[in-house]
């Protein structure tokens, strides 16, 4: 299947001079929703991504970690934003184009030793995926891999992250 | 399952005098997630929830509509914060307990006589799922029900909803 076409190109979003890539008219199709459910599941196992969580960060995350986890017999775990998860949490801070943001998990979601995979929608200059890998890595996780359905890659964002395998289904 | 021994109970949170029931703890655990989903599914094809779309809000909505899309062959629709979603979009306001909010669809997402299903992880007042409900049904769709994973009965907010299938695995 042809996933890309699948992928609307909005220019100029969320600011001037980004050309913003929309999975939500691949997320409506159900053929589309189904076949990058499967083939990322295929993906992960051809290269041997057994985890005992998928760990998805708020909130596009949150749409492909869970039925990967389904898939792959695994937990799911939420990376969330400042305040929004209610029990006690680990922190870690991560640089944005300009200032700082945080990302959380909870402190009793993850053991040390867990294999944890890590999944997003998009990586693109991979900020996000690096600081939720630096959390998880600074409990003691066992980071086999990361998923991602896009991948920018002239933003050099896999170049940013630990030298696990990664997999991605559409490359721009 | 008794999927209940798998719900957190988390004391004033977000704030005193509210009792939050913590998802995450049964998010974690593969077969509580596996059972979730697989529940979730049986019992909307139970009452005949046959949908086009599959329609989730903005974060939690995000973790239940696309594995319950999957299951169903139906497409997932995103329902979001303001300023979120890139293309042109149709918005509700709805009341919150001091204040207006707001959610937004994408305009071409859905089209008049869609068959909509309607998902969250849990039901309190009504207020989420009711506005989603309202900013589907202006565009014309049908509203063929809803799925929750929890219901809170006594805060009454399956009255607050459309008489249309209601579809919880837990309730309080």
């Amino acid at each position: 299947m042809d996933l890309k076409s699948l992928i609307r190109d909005i220019p100029d979003f969320p600011k001037p001079g980004i050309l913003f890539r929309d999975i939500t008219t691949l997320l409506r199709n159900p053929e589309g929703l189904r076949y990058t459910i499967d083939t990322l599941t295929q993906k992960c196992k051809e290269v041997g991504l057994a985890a005992d969580y998928v760990v998805g960060m708020e909130s596009r995350g949150f749409i492909f970690g869970p039925p990967l986890a389904y898939h792959l017999n695994a937990g799911f775990i939420p990376v969330r934003k400042p305040g929004k998860l209610p029990a006690a949490v680990h922190t870690v801070e991560y640089e944005l184009e300009y200032g700082f943001d945080q990302l959380e998990v909870h402190q009793d979601a993850i053991h040390p030793g867990s294999r944890v995979l890590i999944v997003d929608d998009l990586i693109a200059t991979g900020g996000t995926a690096g600081a939720t890998a630096k959390l998880l890595q600074q409990i003691g996780c066992e980071l086999v891999g990361f998923a991602f359905i896009i991948e920018l890659r002239d933003l050099g964002g896999r170049q940013q992250l630990p030298d696990v395998p990664v997999v991605t289904l559409i490359e721009y």
